[in-house]
């Protein structure tokens, strides 16, 4: 070879508040960098039984057909959709950020007849809106984000699950951007089928894909006329490597990656769902004290805002670019542009995991100060940081 | 939370001479345990580039599209049969193991109309046959496995190359087990597509799936009147997001895998590709040397036994299981069993990668004479080990 090799290895330390991935914790990175075993090997069927045992838990649900996609996100949102959707079936699919869009898209190429209920980005899509859809179209399948990415927008889903069942459908929901950081009851408010991803609010490297199927999403699986588009995603197949009962060959398990998602939901139960959702909480109340302070604004109306992801409007007069290489390059933190619609209008700041801390808030608080400053924005000196500290209490 | 947590992961240490995951380099498990940085982070998009650039030496070819998809080798299939097959096209695949079968299903699931070129499990494909399956279907693409992970049998190329070009198809080759072990040649031999996995001969963790188009199959992307059914595996945005010129987000890419193989790939090239693929074979020799020393025959003929994968017969009255079982317990080396009509007949002894090395030949061939005595096989007493030293040479 006479190319020379590139050097190792050796990553900037980064503070991760952009749309995820978010920050890991020492833990999970040992984890994913501990031997490999085989996809066999009873050591690691037993972290596949275990981990099983744990996505229930952060799901909160008791669905046999419960695991880890062996993909990111997207690969969970399309195992979803593949799994569920015949071609020719209905599907009514809310639109109103990205990823809304993208469900559309995915859905499409599986043969699904899509219906989207839109409405404009950063807003919720209102209960109503779905009745109507459903009783026009009568689909089998209802998708739907709780959390979107793209805008910040928060979901509500229980009214929704209502009606997508009375009209005998199946709801079908992103927890992406929610799962372990907001409340996500599948069972509890019948969602049917929830993909999620290992990099937002559970803190591990992104790469795998949580899913979890109702009793009613695997009858309507098992029911199929024809074989799932995807051999990769097919659950029918992969739910018999994952079933102690089978454990019959599919693919090769992402063995590290599992080992990382294993210790990074240790770390969600360990924690408490109930004390991690409140954590997130705090902080995002923090953070948004703290910027109406320095005159910026949510992009997302007040009940609807994510915790999780903080979608604010960039002031007038700010180089977007400008301002998160700054904080990139001065301070080490990433934050998010705007997707879609909201390219250039929109920051996305992510309060996600590990990286909801008050420590991030404040040093998020502090550099923004600065860089508004390099780009002649006034602010109170001081201002945001000291109402974020005052939103936090004694 | 009452259920109480699993124990933090601590995997058992194993020798992994399976069909892969091969062993792994603590290098390339201390990148994996890197800090994660953002999908988008200048860091990480130099990694992006440093990669393709690593791969195309490995893949021996200046293809442009040539990168890791975010998924196992299985998913780096499916990659390649959805984004070269639109409904409707006719690809022959030939089958003479698993993977071929494998291949059959994924092509069928994405319309093809699949005409198959059958052979037994452990024969190779011989050209003629697919010289008259191409005069008689003229198809789109014609699919084959370079090294049957479930067989193996080494599956000779160049002849078919011309065979299928000639016939104005695309050439399809599965390098799962060949990459870094074998020499895969896709520009001299004229191979059209390319997929392996990573935790094979590349020895890094299973989670990516390298892939490589030529022009002519990209070409033949471009022209597609149909969109890829896969939105996850649509080489079209894919590419958008690995190439330079437009880094448009398509998922958020497994930032730590990606890290381990650009170790991996390191490693790979530091050894430099010729001196691997001699250290392979001559493993592979001793080895057999010392399996013949002891009564085992391979279940592949000899000029098309793999180096990577070597697939041998069980010895009458040995118990399959329980040899695997003691292998793995008594001495932490995993081997594979047989797979679909080899299922207990052979074992399949992996020296991949790391895998590789005069360590465990004559660890292996030590720890199977114990074996096959609690089975009351007898074997002259260390003549598996002394064959291979001899094999060796001085």
């Amino acid at each position: 070879m006479t190319t020379p090799l590139p050097a190792p290895i050796c990553p900037p330390r980064r503070i991760l508040m952009g749309p995820g991935p978010s920050e890991i914790s020492p833990r999970v990175l040992a984890a994913l960098g501990a031997q490999t075993v085989g996809h066999l090997d009873p050591y690691f069927l037993q972290v596949m039984d275990e981990t099983q045992a744990m996505l229930r838990q952060v799901f909160r649900t008791e669905n046999q057909m419960t695991l880890a996609v062996s993909g990111t996100g997207s690969a969970g949102m399309e195992t979803c959709v593949v799994n569920l959707i015949e071609p020719g079936d209905k599907m009514v699919v809310c639109v109103n950020g990205v990823f809304g869009g993208r469900m559309v898209d995915v859905a499409e190429r599986a043969g699904a007849v899509v219906t989207k209920v839109e409405r404009p980005f950063g807003e919720i899509i209102p209960a109503a809106a779905i009745q109507e859809a459903v009783d026009k179209v009568k689909p089998k399948v209802v998708g739907i984000v709780h959390a979107e990415t793209s805008t910040g927008a928060w979901q509500p889903l229980e009214e929704i699950s209502k009606i997508v069942h009375a009209a005998g459908a199946l709801l079908l929901v992103d927890c992406v951007t929610s799962l372990g950081g907001l409340p996500v009851e599948i069972d509890a408010w019948g969602i049917d089928a929830a993909y999620s991803g290992t990099q937002k609010c559970l803190s591990c490297p992104p790469g795998l894909g949580p899913v979890t199927f109702s009793a009613r999403a695997v009858e309507a699986i098992d029911k199929r006329k024809t074989k799932v588009q995807s051999w990769y995603l097919d659950m029918a197949m992969v739910r018999n490597y994952w079933s102690s009962q089978s454990r019959v060959y599919h693919h090769t398990a992402p063995i590290n990656m599992n080992f990382g998602l294993h210790e990074a939901l240790r770390i969600v139960l360990e924690e408490g769902l109930e004390k991690r959702f409140a954590r997130h909480q705090e902080n995002h109340v923090a953070l948004k004290a703290g910027l109406a302070a320095m005159g910026i604004d949510y992009a997302v109306a007040e009940p609807h805002q994510l915790p999780t992801l903080n979608a604010v409007k960039i002031p007038a007069g700010c180089d977007d670019k400008a301002v998160r290489g700054l904080l990139l390059n001065e301070f080490g933190i990433e934050i998010g542009g705007g997707l879609g619609s909201m390219a250039g209008k929109v920051w996305r700041i992510g309060l996600m995991g590990d990286a909801s801390s008050r420590r991030n808030v404040l040093l998020f608080l502090g550099a923004l100060e600065r860089c508004l400053a390099t780009q002649g924005i006034k602010v109170s000196p001081g201002a945001g940081v000291a109402a974020a500290i005052a939103a936090y209490g004694k």
